[in-house]
């Protein structure tokens, strides 16, 4: 039984988004994604069979990769096969909980 | 590619939380417990190999179920044994996003 403060743990660094790393294990991962505005998850995808979960817990801006980019604010949940394309684009200082099951 | 709002979808009742089953798949199950204040999640736990995920977007109260109660507000996140004892008790109207994977 692990307790995290995510507040806690807000961090950004100019070269790119700061990953932290919250739980890795073979159920499933967790990161939170710290992005400074203008800062980019690029469009991505895996050859595996899991899901991601991307919560945006502060901040906004974009999911992006699909056929148009959809608005991300805090409470915004997107969930897709890690297949699929997907990525993020910061307007604001963003973070973001992502969740992918089972880990790739 | 499915989108959520989580902000849109707070729902209560009298009678017990509301539990708002978001995402259901082989992967992972996402569910949101909505509390109405001193509702709870009673101490439980599953004999099976999967871990849990419970955090706090609204509100405050209680973990439950370890050697003492923790504080859980929003940023708030538990992560444990689905086979290790756990429960939530609400404080305030509480809104807390359940993951368990692999689901069980």
């Amino acid at each position: 039984m692990e307790l995290y403060n995510l507040k806690d743990r807000a961090r950004f660094q100019e070269r790119g988004p700061y990953n932290d790393l919250i739980h890795d294990m073979y159920t499933f991962r967790m990161i939170v994604f710290n992005f400074e505005p203008g800062q980019e998850l690029p469009v991505h995808h895996h050859p595996a069979d899991s899901e991601v979960a991307l919560l945006v817990l502060e901040g906004e801006g974009f999911f992006t990769g699909g056929k148009e980019d959809l608005p991300a604010r805090p409470g915004s949940l997107l969930i897709c096969k890690v297949e699929e394309p997907h990525g993020i684009r910061a307007n604001t200082r963003m973070r973001v909980l992502v969740t992918i099951a089972p880990p790739i």
